[in-house]
């Protein structure tokens, strides 16, 4: 960038900025219609603001507004929830960039409008969103985010793991959460703030303990019962009917008209019925994905050493997602990867969390601001 | 549909068709552009015709243009070719159904122009696609042709496995071949034409042996290895090097970012190079992706009884596609699944193609017309 285009930038931003002071309210940061609500409402609503706190996963986001109160954090669960949202996929990997830039903006703009608030109120954001991976994904999505808020609010872009674990923990960062709905992840942090990920790197880099991964092997296993190559299964009646299709060579068809991954994690509960039932190939499918999804906790654990040395120590584990929670029959896919963790690890303490992880999200916009502020004012 | 629309739409066609008698070169029946070639040539270019085989794969798709000479079917090789064309992924599970129909059409329109023929000249057209794989998929693929050709031209449709077979058997369509490149298929026909596959269903549904299987396991031990989940791997920098990376999270990003499936596949070499070196990670893919092709030639010969019921009867085994015709130092995958199956069946004949599968495409075609025009005139 030339000097003189730094300048004029820098100039409009100022501009930008005066608008900002002048009438945050009627700004349009970027969508003109998804902001429209904002219009009919007066010039500041006041008040200690709200907070917002979104849980973007590869099937759904929610977003949550809550009140931005100077309780004490042990306080924190009697914070009210002043309106919540939900929209589709906000996986950026999944539906690409616009999509999910775009429903990430719908969803909080639904939130807010919902209450009664409106941009100018919020106080801090907190978006964990499947997908980020990396540092600039982090950026990235803190740059839309920059487009959409008023500069004074503070933006916090973290994986969708980490609020799952805050919904089990109050809000702290300690110890591991095990997602397993459509995509799994296990993820953890130490007192101190080390970090580590296990899995969670979607379809093509092997996550068989997922929703979509259970449900891939399931349809796999219906194609090579079809051409000879494996054991014939109850799946295939069980699949095809719960699909209205009517050989197996249309699941083929079936399976790439429509890329979306959730669609096929949908299927998990056929693949359970079948196991249940006592077919063998479906229940191998589940024994394999209890055991990626125990691997993937012990890998986390074992690099942050949650354990302790002794490996006796005792670590909260959240476990959260659609996968872990099916409380079928006879096979309970959550309790059986809690059977095989608790092997390795006598000291882990299973949490499933109360509240769903965009109540998680705005307890870490919470804890960040505060410590944010503490941290200015100290 | 009313009788009446019927009725119009009935005159129509017979228009159409009455402009086609009139000036067949001029007409445009779909892409104005693609054919605008058409416009500089004569109203008629008479002769014999000539024919048009297409090998429509996930990687690249070959057309090839030949006379129609009524040649007995043992000359069929000296057939000599008059043009040949290259165009993208023509598979419409990958690319969607609008990039498969533009690449067919361009690639055809291509080859004509390029041996100064057009359309009133083709006799026949035979496709072989991969992604073919129930009738309405071919019901389909046969709509786009007749919107393009005039209704006197001979349309086939198939798999591309077929065309592959075809090249190794001359055209005769009797035994099995494996192809084994972006995707995996084994496909078979009996004398009698019975026919059966087993594998083809892409990356979703299990296809573990072909490019993309391969590289994606690879991937996902590269993940593995970084999370902790499994053994560290050499394939971890011999990848990140070839795709430029600097660590393990941005694979993810970067397997994301495209979803072809060809750009995937293109690693297989560095996966062959590691086992080469030694690494167990990638010989263990290798192996594994030996069994899987292995599989799928078994499933298919035993179904179709092509070994014969002592299992000793002598067939034809046509291999093709990148997997297989890589002549590595130490790990040749080809010979290796070769190895396998002449376990299973003595009597197997390993053909390796001279020609490509879209010469085997247009060797169907004069078959197929052949065979039509006889049983018109016997």
């Amino acid at each position: 960038m030339t000097p003189e285009k730094e300048k004029e930038k820098e100039k409009e931003k100022e501009k930008e900025e005066d608008q900002v002071v002048l009438d945050a309210g009627m700004k349009r940061y970027r969508n003109g219609e998804i902001w429209e609500f904002e219009d009919d409402m007066g010039v500041s609503d006041g008040g200690t603001g709200v907070l917002l706190g979104l849980d973007g996963g590869t099937t759904s986001t929610v977003c949550i507004c809550m009140p931005m109160v100077p309780f004490s954090h042990s306080q924190l669960q009697s914070l009210p929830i002043l309106a919540r949202a939900v929209a589709g996929c906000s996986n950026h990997n999944s539906v690409g960039e616009i999509a999910a830039r775009e429903t990430i903006e719908q969803v909080m703009a639904d939130a807010l409008s919902k209450c009664g608030s409106k941009r100018s109120a919020v106080r801090a954001v907190c978006l964990a969103v499947s997908g980020v991976n990396q540092p600039t994904d982090q950026q990235r999505i803190l740059g839309w985010l920059s487009d959409i808020f008023p500069s004074h609010v503070r933006l916090y872009v973290r994986n969708d793991a980490v609020a799952a674990l805050a919904s089990g923990t109050m809000g702290k960062l300690h110890g591991c959460v095990l997602i397993a709905g459509t995509g799994s992840i296990a993820y953890g942090f130490t007192e101190d703030g080390k970090e580590a990920r296990a899995a969670g790197a979607g379809p093509v880099l092997g996550d068989w303990g997922s929703g979509y991964g259970i449900a891939a092997q399931a349809l796999t296993a219906v194609v090579r019962a079809h051409d000879g190559r494996g054991p014939s299964t109850m799946l295939t009646s069980s699949i095809l009917q719960s699909l209205g299709l009517s050989s197996a060579e249309e699941l083929i068809g079936w399976t790439y008209a429509d890329p979306s991954w959730a669609r096929i994690a949908a299927l998990v509960p056929v693949v359970v019925t079948c196991a249940e039932a006592g077919d063998e190939v479906a229940n191998k499918i589940l024994l394999e994905s209890v055991q990626e999804l125990a691997s993937s906790v012990k890998a986390v654990v074992e690099r942050l050493g949650l354990c302790g040395q002794d490996g006796n120590s005792a670590f909260p584990l959240v476990m959260v997602g659609g996968v872990l929670e099916a409380n079928r029959r006879r096979w309970d896919i959550g309790k059986e990867v809690m059977n095989c963790i608790s092997k390795y690890f006598p000291g882990v303490i299973p949490i499933r969390p109360k509240v769903e992880p965009a109540v998680g999200a705005a307890w870490l916009a919470w804890n960040f601001f505060m410590k944010d502020y503490q941290k200015a004012y100290a």
